[in-house]
């Protein structure tokens, strides 16, 4: 704990349930941590009975539970419908971390852990929202249902077969989404559309077993070499990737959405402060904000193969391994992804290797009604906490849910949450700024009661 | 322990005895094994002392001790230099042994540990050659040296130093380095030629910190990328390699060297068995023996960035790294190596990349006089064994300490020893033919005895 008056927006008993909430290491894609997820579950159970919801139940899944509630007192009041994640990524490079990943240290304004921002704290200032109304003594002003899941980071792989389950159950007029971020401290946003994703898994073998260097390099294909060169082959050097059929379903950016995605304020200096990177790049012809939000992308985010020990190791490999993924816009079908990477991998990668390819996840991207009547809601109290009426963004990230929601549910997602974007979700030294998050908790509140005056099945248009 | 009765040519205490020594985990380039190393040594001395060797030492340097000893008792008969090294390579990958690394289990003619071959079996046999000198009442038939090291797989880093510093003591008439093979069980051979070594570590930075790679891939460089792309572009089509200047120094093969190799039996279904390839692939316009023994390569040895863990995790890391080595030939200077690599990571690397080139070894490669008396003797040695006078090869493997004797003492080195090529040195399930090794004992004795005949100082023409 560092010393008091750190984190100074958020009360003591405040901070110290949310770092209770951040210290449970619910990383869901390592087997050893299935129970300090599924601990979490029971901790988000627990709060949610002492905020008077009903029917708080566990639901089994063959990963990780989803918890649901419900609270069903407001007659003819539109329906929310809460989704958010309570697991998280995992921690490595643990040594880049500056203090423990769970320890939730606070340092200035900024609470550092794995979650602080994707989602356990935007979670715990819903949660502190609702509170704030219950303790107003108001009954909530809509009717609330909860879907809280613990695989969102390893592709939501049952929440589909769950919606469609209990598609009655979870009837409702809007999602309210609050895995999502505000521009800046000082600008608030939404985000109205979210990229689709693809993950895959690649191996690429030529041998037996690893041999020695020296007395067989030359003679036969060193797997390294055929994956660097597969890898160095999907891009050109425009930027694009080289995929056929890749760009093919893509919607054109219009004048219009061009000239919106233009207003978000961008500094070439602050992305660059923020990444770290010496210089911006990415597909010709189209800006960063664009290359980001509206343009797909492929990325390689882990390579190996051969000897990664301190030293040296003269060995040629048999294998090696490469994760990619792809960020999809409309109208990109994930599930064409794999057969034109499949069909790429097939004439690019020599004949004679034998190679595996895996597809971790697939989830469709999203674009949502900027002018529906729970988006204004929305827009209104962030523009009434903030003093300045929110952008409009289209995002890079993922959140395939908003899609499922529109497909199964029939319904849109409203991302309403307070991350900020160099908070460093996914990388070390997470970190969430502390008094966006309060004033988060009364945008959960406000939000909440502008939907409540809309009245019964509100319309989109 | 397998069942009794295999490994039959090796009587049981002999066997134990191996086993032993396999069973000690000399792994030099491991810090955490450097205990075992030193154990390895004093193992060794404990042996040569029992031998009746004088002044047996240890000497120690930076990394691991060198074992010294003399035998100088048989006037002016010449001085035979034994040359060896008692460390090994890591086991990794561990999961593909059958048996434990140290163990040194038996299964059917073969003993299967890290260093049964790469070489603590190869100087297990010269003991036991010496031993069966001794034993027969023999005089031991010619001066004798010692000089094993301990840090051979990582570079012999310390021994050129240590030559320089000891060239009288070391003074002999010619090397005896027990770190080679035959080609085949029934086909002896003597390796005249040796590859030299330049071994590199590549990382290349583009970001701060890993980051989200929804959120910021597309519009920075993924470090990874941009190593597949320079790890790509090291060699073309042709199986050549691009480096500027790496052939410069290249003495070309000559008809007669050409036709030597060619005599060399080569079954490429043999090859591709044993190495488990589906396809032979190097350099152009070059046979496979010429390739692996007579032309210069490049191999990346290992790969690693980013996330490497079971699952997805959409990160677009910070750096990402290689380790990679070249093989050279005649007349090719290992210390031009790290210029050309680093020239050609200059113009072929975006200016706008972090990047850093570690050297981990440079080591020369060497030809050897096919005709001296030494090599006669050698070649005797194996003909009487085997009943068939030795093939004379090029190797791939480097042998870095064959040129520092040559540079340092000004002699030539005999390569004499009984792996076979099939022996899985450097990677898992690492074995040594116990018959072969066994007749290797023989033929070491006998070695002594032809050189002893040789008088004093016999010339090399």
């Amino acid at each position: 704990m560092s010393e008091s008056g750190a984190g100074g927006a958020c009360p003591p008993k405040v901070l110290a349930e949310l770092r209770e909430f951040l210290a449970i290491p619910s990383v869901s894609t390592l087997p050893e941590h299935a129970g300090d997820v599924r601990r979490t579950a029971e901790w988000l159970c627990a709060r949610l009975r002492g905020l008077g919801m009903d029917a708080v139940t566990l639901h089994e899944t063959p990963l990780h539970p989803i918890v649901r509630a419900d609270w069903l007192k407001a007659g003819d009041r539109p329906t929310v419908l809460v989704y958010g994640h309570y697991d998280v990524q995992p921690v490595d490079p643990l040594n880049e971390w500056a203090s423990g990943p769970f320890d939730g240290d606070v340092r200035g304004d900024f609470i550092y852990a794995r979650g602080a921002s994707d989602m356990k704290g935007q979670l715990f200032a819903l949660l502190k929202g609702l509170e704030a109304l219950r303790d107003a003594g108001e009954a909530y002003p809509v009717n609330l249902k909860f879907l809280l899941e613990g695989a969102e980071e390893i592709g939501s792989q049952h929440l589909p077969e769950f919606m469609d389950a209990n598609r009655d159950a979870l009837a409702c007029d809007v999602v309210l989404n609050c895995d999502a971020g505000v521009h800046a401290p000082d600008t608030p946003s939404i985000v109205y559309a979210l990229r689709g994703l693809a993950y895959f898994e690649l191996e690429v073998r030529t041998l037996g077993h690893d041999l020695h260097s020296g007395l067989f390099g030359g003679s036969v294909r060193n797997p390294i070499h055929v994956l660097a060169e597969a890898l160095a082959a999907m891009h050109d050097a425009d930027g694009r990737v080289t995929l056929p059929r890749f760009y093919d379903r893509v919607r054109p950016l219009d004048a219009e959405e061009r000239a919106l995605i233009g207003e978000t304020p961008f500094s070439k200096r602050d992305w660059l402060a923020m990444t770290g990177a010496a210089a911006l790049q990415g597909e010709k012809s189209y800006t960063t904000m664009e290359r980001v939000g509206a343009r797909p992308t492929l990325e390689v985010n882990g390579v190996w193969g051969g000897f990664t020990g301190q030293g040296a190791k003269t060995v040629l490999p048999a294998r090696a391994s490469a994760k990619l993924s792809m960020r999809l816009v409309p109208d990109q079908r994930p599930e064409d992804m794999e057969d034109l990477l499949r069909e790429f991998l097939e004439t690019t990668l020599p004949g004679d290797v034998f190679w595996d390819l895996k597809c971790h996840s697939l989830g469709p991207g999203a674009v949502m009604n900027r002018k529906s009547p729970f988006m204004c809601a929305a827009a209104d109290a962030l523009e009434a906490a903030f003093g300045k009426s929110p952008l409009f963004k289209r995002e890079g990230g993922s959140v395939p849910v908003v899609a499922f929601f529109q497909q199964k549910l029939g319904v849109d997602s409203i991302m309403l949450g307070f991350a900020l974007p160099d908070d460093g979700i996914h990388g070390p030294n997470e970190r969430q700024h502390l008094p966006t998050l309060m004033r988060g908790v009364g945008v959960y509140a406000d939000f909440l009661r502008r939907v409540g005056t809309l009245g019964a099945r509100p319309t989109g248009d």
